[in-house]
């Protein structure tokens, strides 16, 4: 397949390495010209988004969220295939109606950036939200799904709403809230001095940048506005119950035993069919597509193999 | 010196261990019969509260804190030095109050539990806060601290209150966001599938059992019940600012810098005079004493040797 990605940072550089390991031919942009010069070594880098993407069936967005209104700009006469790997799907959504178009987003980030960090097996075993909506064309998901799958991602089928709401659950209301635990040793040098596990590992993703922090909530503000009461609404109920043990034991035994119970033990393999309803009940269950066979063409006789959560294990 | 230890768990089984290979006497007991019998291998294991405690120097109280008023109805007579190492000061110091007493809390728990984790290096490079108080005996708190300090302990005199403020701060509230955060995938497999390193790290300590975060953040209620709005309030100023980048991204460079310069990077040696006043600013500067010096008497020519975070490095 011709893939072009537009964005050779981290995720975009691993995508290059592992799509020319897997024998596809990839061409590359990046704005910088110290990253095209350091990607030339390992593939095709164009000069232009206009070279890049002529002749491509499948354009990857790499770029950071507000780098993408640019991008598309130049993509409009684009007939191929987009995709995109930013962490918030529904604004990128709205952003790209009405072109030929797949959301993505693969739950790979590491501590790392840029083209220098770029490794080739970043996506095995990464979970890689592919979003299905009413309205996608189930050929080019499936097609996009067979590219990732190959790569050793589990593809996640969801609606770009279903995206932003679990992202915003497990991901950006933690980043919110690992900086309200960090500002409770200022001005508290003894605090600071006493801290040890809890406030480590509850705080950890507060070193990341404050911009990329307020861009990637920020980017989903609907579904964390929605998210966070929820979380003051236990820090008040746990409040209350503080001077009475036994309703406090009672408030924390189920987020113990959900935490305990994650990840989830074990997941079978089934056999899910390429349609729509299927594959958004894969998904909400917490499952995934991690083959796509090849039995007949990818809109009929496809099967596609996946993993479910056993629903008796599954607690969530 | 005599030193009795009352509850062999992991700490007091460590304790054991520790003062055992630096030469003290030391004698334990444990209410489970088969704790003694372990540990009969180790020290002088007694059968009984007022046998263990007959001659010691020091008692140290190695139980959980809804333990502490059974023991303590049986040593109203004992006249030596008592400490423990309970991870709530004011409480137990009201508890105690009348009796010679130093509070303490070595900062020391791990996963494991009981006397078969006990490990004698289970000190070296913790914290240890030793409660000094106004009407504490000067002369007892600086046995205590040479005591503890040579098993490679840091001493870090605080107030009671001052202790549990802070531990409210760097563990009592982290313990419920991180509950409140494993909640949010409850009815969500979706979310949980794509959960990663921010939910992991966040949720850790709310796989501990419901019952001891509601012992230890009950135990220390006053505290937590102060600490826990501020929290609040920062959570609902970030979804005030959501929508607009550039405050939230204002709000965050206080805490990511907290974060980043999370540990102290460097703490100079200092000397501190043993006195109250100079104790007190070393804690409340995020120092320790790190050994007691023997050039004269404890209550008048020793000198302490300690470890300051260099102020300007000190962004706390």
């Amino acid at each position: 397949m011709n893939v072009t990605i537009l964005g050779l940072g981290l995720i975009g550089g691993s995508l290059l390495h592992a799509l020319t390991a897997h024998g596809h031919a990839v061409t590359g942009f990046d704005l910088s010209a110290e990253t095209r010069t350091a990607a030339r070594s390992f593939a095709d880098i164009a000069d232009s988004i206009p070279a890049a993407v002529a002749g491509a069936d499948v354009v990857v967005l790499a770029v950071p969220l507000p780098a993408l209104p640019g991008v598309l700009a130049e993509l409009t006469d684009f007939p191929g295939l987009i995709t995109d790997v930013t962490s918030v799907k529904g604004p990128v959504r709205d952003l790209i109606a009405g072109q030929r178009f797949v959301g993505g987003h693969p739950m790979a980030g590491t501590a790392e950036s840029g083209f220098a960090a770029a490794d080739p097996h970043l996506f095995a075993g990464c979970a890689w939200v592919l979003c299905l909506e009413p309205e996608t064309d189930l050929a080019d998901w499936l097609r996009l799904c067979a590219l990732f799958t190959a790569l050793g991602a589990r593809v996640v089928p969801a609606t770009a709403d279903e995206h932003d709401e679990a992202v915003a659950r497990i991901s950006h209301v933690p980043h919110l809230l690992a900086a309200a635990l960090a500002n409770l040793i200022d001005g508290h040098p003894l605090a600071a001095a006493l801290a040890a596990g809890s406030f480590r590992d509850g705080t950890r993703v507060a070193a990341t940048r404050a911009e990329l922090i307020a861009a990637m909530c920020g980017g989903n503000a609907a579904a964390v506005r929605r998210v966070l009461p929820g979380v003051v609404e236990d820090l008040d109920s746990y409040a209350n119950a503080l001077s009475t043990p036994d309703p406090l034991t009672a408030l924390l035994r189920r987020p113990v035993e959900l935490r305990r119970g994650w990840p989830a033990p074990a997941a079978e393999p089934v056999e899910v069919e390429p349609e729509r309803e299927a594959l958004w009940s894969l998904g909400r269950a917490g499952g995934w597509v991690s083959r796509v066979g090849v039995s007949g063409p990818a809109d009929s006789g496809t099967k596609l193999v996946a993993m479910r959560p056993g629903t008796d294990r599954n607690s969530f």
